[in-house]
């Protein structure tokens, strides 16, 4: 299998190099072939091409089984009105790839509740899977500036509605049957649309129970009852908020991963964090999120279950017994949990 | 004082009713002459009318002094895909009073801090004032729809961003001096025009820290650090989902209430809670955010300082001693709370 490793800005190169370690443990304990070709994206590309996405990356990305991403971004590129952003780089890798549905699980470890926010007694039997859409939305759609307005089309279609509604369905069949839908129907056209269309879809899976909710009443249950969900999927703006809402639970961002998915195997891996440049080329940044993206690549696009399982439970036993990083309240560096990850892979 | 209430749907009427016997007993214990003017909005309105906001209920909020709300909707209203829905009404009241900065302060009680589902040390001082931007925005952008797609425009001009940023820059100077500005200016054209305002008018207020933070930023950081903010200002949409976000930490919806201003005195005021259909009609309904929005009626419309602080303080006595409604973890019904605070008004 060929795989892509897109580095970028501030910590993510050291939880990618963290991720490319396991995956090379993996290979070795299991007798795959696993080819990796590093390529630049974000800040780092903007600086040594002008581009924050290079024509060579993406053609490298295009012809990948999959792609493992760090983080992009940081203070020296971060002012919205320059013409080129790292993100720019991203959003652009998404669209290329196609890869409309963006996953990201939470699940909130027993022995860092305390971590969370929230009170524990919240935080029981919590295990959703957001299902965000990728590729449309306001993210994509025309946006104008004069002097003085300025203009931003969301624009969703019923294909790129149901495809990532159908997903969410399918996720659904292999956890706890339930899907809850996330719009603003009672204010915008295009979440009229997402609304019609997964009633349609929710028709062809009658196993499955489907329930609607307001963005706004979400952001809120989220917190009240946030082990009341199993797979929530909406639109881009609203997944990437609530997302963000929830990872907040789970104590640490450096802990959740997410795997973006098209049509084929090929898909786009990358820790949920950012490129936290406060932290940056220290070695203490916690490189589970990365890691536990390199599982789902593993599940995802290389079909490999059981090495997908292994790497899980060994990220499960380093988060009960330790060691952990600072951001888990810890002292150990990105390599003592790293190589903590892959001592404890079977 | 010319006051104009519209009830509307679900605990609306029980709500507003107790809010209005409070500013009776204002009125009466400090010599002024409230008048009170009973108009139709929501399904209520729809269902007597065939409209969500008939045109004498409209002429009636225009030339009030202020306007207290109950709330809108209900299941028997609630199909998105309805040519007349009841939130058309309040979209269509909100623009036509011109009330473009919609206040929703945040406090928790230390009395009511276990019913949050934050720990109980996050709540510690917090104390925010959100000023969502509420009457731009895509909330009232042009919207297509076609058999296979749909749009909607999110359009903002500089005027529109200046008027509600320059608000919040003045309560903040009222306040602890402090304003954090949310947008997504590193994917939204509008966001980067919002932000582009922000810098420049902060120029006229040397004496108030300013911060941005992205929205998704946002969303996680009002559960990690939610004493750390004072006045948040931010676009309709955006506002929305993280006002309700943040009404989740008080313990009960029930509690918090509003205030939506323009350029003049005239306001509309209503409690953020909707009109809970569930226990419509039981007199179980909390009224405490609906007295809490005719304070804020009392000071921002009326200018009467010394009344919002009675009423305030009235609250905070009922809160600290009981009675408390269901949702708050007592037994009392919307009365016996409407009693208690008239009762502690000095
Ligand atoms: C970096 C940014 C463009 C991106 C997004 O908004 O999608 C990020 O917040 C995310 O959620 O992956
Ligand atoms: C009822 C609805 C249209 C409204 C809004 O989205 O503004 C409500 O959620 C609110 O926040 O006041």
């Amino acid at each position: 299998a060929r795989i892509v490793t897109l580095p970028g800005d501030g910590v993510g190169p050291e939880v990618t190099a963290a991720a490319v370690a396991v995956l090379k443990t993996v290979a070795a304990r299991y007798e795959h072939v696993f080819a990796f070709e590093q390529q630049l994206i974000g800040g780092i590309a903007i600086d040594a091409t002008g581009e924050p996405l290079p024509a060579a990356a993406l053609a490298a990305c295009q012809s990948a089984d999959a792609v493992l991403l760090g983080a992009v971004g940081g203070p020296q590129w971060s002012d919205p009105n320059a013409p080129v952003r790292p993100e720019q780089g991203l959003l652009a890798l998404r669209a290329a790839l196609g890869v409309y549905a963006n996953l990201r699980p939470l699940q909130v470890h027993p022995a860092l509740a305390n971590l969370s926010p929230l009170k524990n007694d919240k935080l029981k039997h919590v295990d959703v899977l957001f299902v965000r859409e990728l590729t449309g939305g306001a993210y994509f759609g025309a946006k104008t500036r004069s002097a003085d307005a300025a203009t931003d089309e969301c624009r969703y279609t019923v294909a790129e509605i149901e495809r990532v509604v159908r997903r969410a369905f399918e996720l659904a069949r292999g956890r706890r049957h339930h899907v809850t839908s996330v719009d603003k129907a009672n204010v915008l056209e295009t979440s009229r649309l997402w609304r019609s269309t997964v009633q349609r879809i929710a028709a062809d899976y009658p196993d499955v129970k489907l329930e609607h909710q307001l963005v706004d009443s979400m952001a809120m249950l989220l917190l009240t009852r946030p082990n009341r969900y199993d797979v929530v999927v909406t639109e881009n703006l609203f997944g990437d908020i609530l997302t963000d809402e929830a990872a907040a639970l789970a104590g640490s961002l450096g802990l959740l991963p997410s795997a973006s998915l098209g049509d084929g195997r090929r898909g786009l891996y990358e820790p949920i964090h950012g490129s936290a440049p406060d932290i940056a080329g220290q070695g203490v940044a916690n490189p589970i999120g990365a890691i536990l993206s390199a599982a789902l690549l593993l599940r995802h696009s290389l079909g490999l279950e059981a090495e997908a399982v292994a790497v899980e439970s060994a990220v499960e036993q380093v988060l009960r017994h330790g060691p952990h990083s600072r951001d888990i309240g810890g002292s150990a560096g990105t390599d003592e949990v790293r190589d903590a990850v892959i001592a404890a892979i079977d």
